[in-house]
């Protein structure tokens, strides 16, 4: 039986402690036979403090081997100060440039129970599923020039360039117009075409790929500060948003955090298929990030996490029935009310980071 | 007596409507013995269409020589595909360029009245009053290089650069802090110091300000996603938020759409004031666009437009006693129920944009 090799980075302030119990689950799988191995490493602040680097070379090698890498959140005020080259983000963002993990895919959904939890009144969000596809490896992440320098007369200027290329923007076009075709048909591309080149380039890529390849998806163009608005207004008009990387990291935080399910909330970062062995690269993580007000209490919600890993199942292992199986149980053990703080039903008790993988573990 | 100079660029869908309700409020007042003067021009598509470009120079001309501007908004589908320098945004971001209108003001009120529009809960965003400062004359808006080149194998690359100098970020955040302590004495300044060196730059010159000239005011630095996070979770925490071209573009956006009252939120863009006069040139326009889907039709709500030339009366020309009247006459008339259909009360008859206008004349 094949056996998948997972890395796990659990990183800063809660990610170590919602690691823990994904570890629980993979145990659990493993021992029904589903054959997982498994390696830990650092990364963020705590490769910073072991190694000087946001991520050691060796955890890079050890990525560049693995089937799939589970990640748990990076970064703190503990932090703050250290060189840029250092900060703990940019072991993160070393995975996703060195893994060409290009399309991050984060589904923003409202479970029905945890309406309430949103800052929106319920009929705006309830039943909400709409999928952010998020361009990773591009954009002004990653574009040179990106520096400050001094001029002449003692002033500075700081510089940062958001490049983009065809192929690039074609292959994050097809990955949402394929998950519109399995979902509700509909693709929003959103830039800002008013008054960004690489806009008007998005534009037009995109509109290239769709009238070429994908005509029978439904395509809207929606300026990125509009997509915003009408995410606050009405976000069930949208079923898949494609975007850059920038505007996607602001419009996927804004989905996830009108679900009120933010410490629910898995996401998947992919790379581009081998064409030989069909395998990707791929990254899973939460959306939420390190949270290091709740770290180390064992308040942190450890669903998002899971959830992750079953992202992980079925996109890296292409075990669906083991990912529904997992899904199944995180919405049982939801329904029986044994949550977390952050999405505790109001009158009843919350539990601990543990009960809740236990609870999981006990419902699989 | 002073006469003070007026141009009203009406621009396209909607704004010919709510300027036309704007012109009898400043002929009101002219009535009453204040010196107004006013000209129109045009910019965007409907400039585009009688000159070929989205501003002659005849009207820059007349944009330099007034005491300030009044924009409506510019933009629609008609417009789509003009060629890049011409489209109708262009108009605007060249007054905003050459008139070096590098502050823009966006307070996001929730008026009380109006807090059912909104999508958020009532307790989240009854009494709203935030004032976002968007850095308006630099950022990726403006920076070279900007543009899409054909590479020898025929694909293409697209860049846009986002460029700060130390005293663009100095003066606007000078702006915001002097507004703070006006008002609840609190400025968030949001970046993405994590991925950007523009950002690591904005927030130690805007931190080098706080100590040097503010350090009475509370300043706290914020991620943008996480900002944009915050405003949807609990927008209540927020007095001035400070932040750069394209993050206040979306920011500011946001904001709006949560207190619901869109079409109700005025806008001010500021320059420099002049060492000699203590003048400072300016435009005011409404926070909304130009919604073609309901232009020409008398159902755009011209308060905005109207509460901007309100800013104009304050910020322009210190006629603080007739700013604080037609503010006065626009909360009677809401309270009245004379409202357009975007803010009408459930069960109320909607009237339209003339009658909107018409009443606060009445009202004053
Ligand atoms: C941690 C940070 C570098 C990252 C980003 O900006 O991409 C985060 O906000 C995210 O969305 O994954
Ligand atoms: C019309 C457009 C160029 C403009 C901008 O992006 O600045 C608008 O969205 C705004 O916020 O004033």
């Amino acid at each position: 039986m094949a056996t998948h090799k997972l890395l796990l980075l659990p990183g800063d302030g809660i990610g170590p402690e919602v690691m823990r119990e994904v570890e629980k689950i993979v145990g659990w799988f493993r021992k029904r036979g589903v054959g997982f191995e498994t390696e830990t490493d650092l990364v963020g602040g705590a490769a910073y403090d072991a190694h000087g680097a946001a991520i050691s070379e060796a955890a890079m090698d050890r990525a560049q081997q693995a089937d799939a890498v589970l990640f748990g959140a990076v970064g703190g005020a503990k932090w703050d100060s250290v060189p840029y080259a250092v900060r703990p983000e940019a072991g993160l963002l070393r995975l996703r440039k060195d893994l060409g993990l290009f399309a991050n895919l984060r589904p923003a959904i409202c479970y029905p129970a945890l309406a309430d939890a949103s800052s929106l009144k319920r009929e705006v969000v309830e039943g909400l599923d709409i999928m952010i596809v998020r361009e990773l490896t591009g954009g002004v992440y990653f574009g040179e020039p990106k520096e400050i320098v001094t001029l002449e007369d003692g002033s500075q200027r700081a510089v940062d360039t958001q490049i983009y290329h065809t192929h690039e923007v074609e292959r994050i076009a097809r990955v949402a117009f394929d998950l519109a075709k399995k979902r509700r048909n509909k693709v929003s591309s959103a830039e800002k075409f008013n008054v960004m080149k690489t806009g008007v380039f998005w534009r037009q890529v995109v509109t290239r790929i769709h009238k070429g390849e994908f005509s029978d998806v439904e395509l809207e163009h929606v300026l990125a500060d509009n997509c915003a608005m009408q995410l606050v207004r009405w976000p069930k008009q949208f079923d898949v948003i494609v975007t850059d990387n920038l505007f996607g990291d602001i419009l996927s935080d804004i989905a996830a955090m009108l679900t009120g399910s933010l410490g629910m909330l898995p996401s998947a970062s992919l790379g581009a298929e081998d064409p030989v062995t069909g395998q990707r690269k791929a990254l899973y993580e939460p959306v939420h990030g390190s949270a290091p007000d709740i770290a180390g209490k064992g308040l942190a919600n450890p669903i998002a996490m899971i959830g992750s890993f079953g992202m992980a199942l079925r996109y890296s292992f292409g075990l669906l029935d083991e990912a529904d199986r997992l899904d199944k149980a995180i919405a049982n053990v939801l329904a029986s009310g044994t949550r977390t703080k952050d999405i505790a039903a109001p009158g009843t008790n919350a539990v601990g980071t543990q009960d809740v993988g236990d609870a999981i573990v006990k419902e699989l």
